[in-house]
């Protein structure tokens, strides 16, 4: 284990093995071969051909969705994907561009649309030294069961911006992105990264029951840890890696440094 | 002018306009078809194929050092490059390798090998709000006369590590890379960034004439005319994005936040 390893995870994409979803003229995602070959019989939907696959239902946002919905119904049904998550993300070619149509999370990597999040890094100083607040995931997560997280992180439904108590006290740094290809398809993150300095009396708390522990770590170990360990969730990492980098708790003489300076911002296409 | 215009610019690099220059079965460099070209007749030296270069003189580094230096001036000669500059870059695959040949800094670009170099930001709060050092480079600079700098900047000869004083005072903040074609040829960069909280009576001084004056700048005010002129040298408007983003000075409701989250990392190929 060492850092470059959990980039490269993140990272695994082979444009080889996928086929772009098109509409409008523009990619707004990545089909794997056989789930392209899974979408040929909904033709009033997709259009799929042996390099491409087109969207084809036309109407408003409602209208598609609809449209999709029905194929992921029929999907989920021949476990294609796995199961409904209940919370749909907008789908459109670029982030700030207006929805095609909205997609169930379940679905989203059968599709590889591009999935944007929210992590952020709460940090404060113990004796001057720095030191990170450090999640337990649920052992009931379907995503990354036990691993370690950062305080607040997840997925950006739809309707869903920055959450407001962000915009307010954390301070925005930048973003996180990388293509993975997983058991379900395609993985095109964006994390926008935030990060706080917590006041030395606040403990963060567990409301929702995803997060099953809280834990206050020397920002050191917690690094040591990413560096040697598969204990933090995979994407979360580089998102730790991103902040050690930034806090200048990675030295220029480690042998991985450029890796890790060059390696958490996939150019987005 | 924006953002995003300055990050293209900075990787207008086409693979198709290139073809690699190998030693010891790994890339060391990115040759123009044209300049690859021009060292066909230096055959002891370099083995010229379509769609490759090898250099093939051996022996140790002083030696492949001195072969390269030959065709270097020859290259000189009939201004395939324009001078040299009497200060040499190490040539090898990958940061932190066993240099394979010394190269003079005129001859990189022809050659396409990555060269390094480190910026520093040197920042300060005045009444509270973040300000900049600026540098004004000279107006003989042969590179981006009488552009803005950053305070200390520049490239990593041969010999030459972080400099001592930043190691001791200022924070490893990252890297920032990029592909460019110019003129000369490929510039594949690699530059190390830091950044110093700078005491309140600390003032600049121009010692070595490279830059003639410096200013305090509103942070705010700095990334301002990044977004808006031509002001800066080509590569500091990367640099000063990149610090602008890790310290929260560009909103995530800025149409160009993505563009500049994921465009100062190229990965290194």
């Amino acid at each position: 284990m060492s850092f470059a390893d959990h980039i490269r995870a993140c990272n695994n994409f082979d444009r080889a093995r996928v086929v772009p979803l098109i509409a409008g003229g523009r990619r707004i995602g990545w089909l794997r071969r056989d789930n392209a070959v899974a979408l040929a019989r909904f033709d009033t939907v997709f259009a799929v051909e042996p390099e491409r696959v087109a969207l084809v239902a036309s109407g408003d946002v409602d209208r598609v969705s609809a449209a999709v919905d029905e194929v992921v119904e029929a999907l989920v049904a021949e476990r294609n994907i796995p199961k409904w998550r209940n919370e749909t993300f907008d789908v459109m070619a670029r982030w700030g561009d207006k929805p095609l149509f909205r997609l169930d999370r379940g679905a989203v990597p059968f599709f590889g649309v591009r999935a944007y999040g929210v992590h952020l890094n709460g940090y404060r100083f113990v004796d001057g030294r720095l030191h990170l607040w450090i999640g337990r995931r649920a052992p009931d997560k379907r995503v990354a069961p036990d691993k370690l997280d950062n305080i607040v992180a997840g997925g950006m439904g739809n309707g869903h911006g920055i959450p407001e108590f962000l915009v307010k006290d954390a301070v925005p740094v930048g973003a996180v992105t990388y293509c993975m290809e997983t058991e379900l398809g395609i993985r095109d993150d964006v994390l926008f990264v935030y990060d706080i300095k917590l006041p030395d009396a606040f403990e963060p708390k567990n409301s929702d029951g995803e997060i099953v522990r809280f834990d206050l770590m020397p920002a050191e170990a917690v690094v040591d840890r990413v560096r040697k360990t598969d204990d933090f969730k995979f994407n979360v990492n580089l998102v730790i890696l991103d902040f050690a980098l930034r806090h200048g708790l990675i030295s220029v003489e480690d042998p991985e440094y450029l890796d890790v300076a060059s390696g958490l911002h996939r150019p987005l296409d």
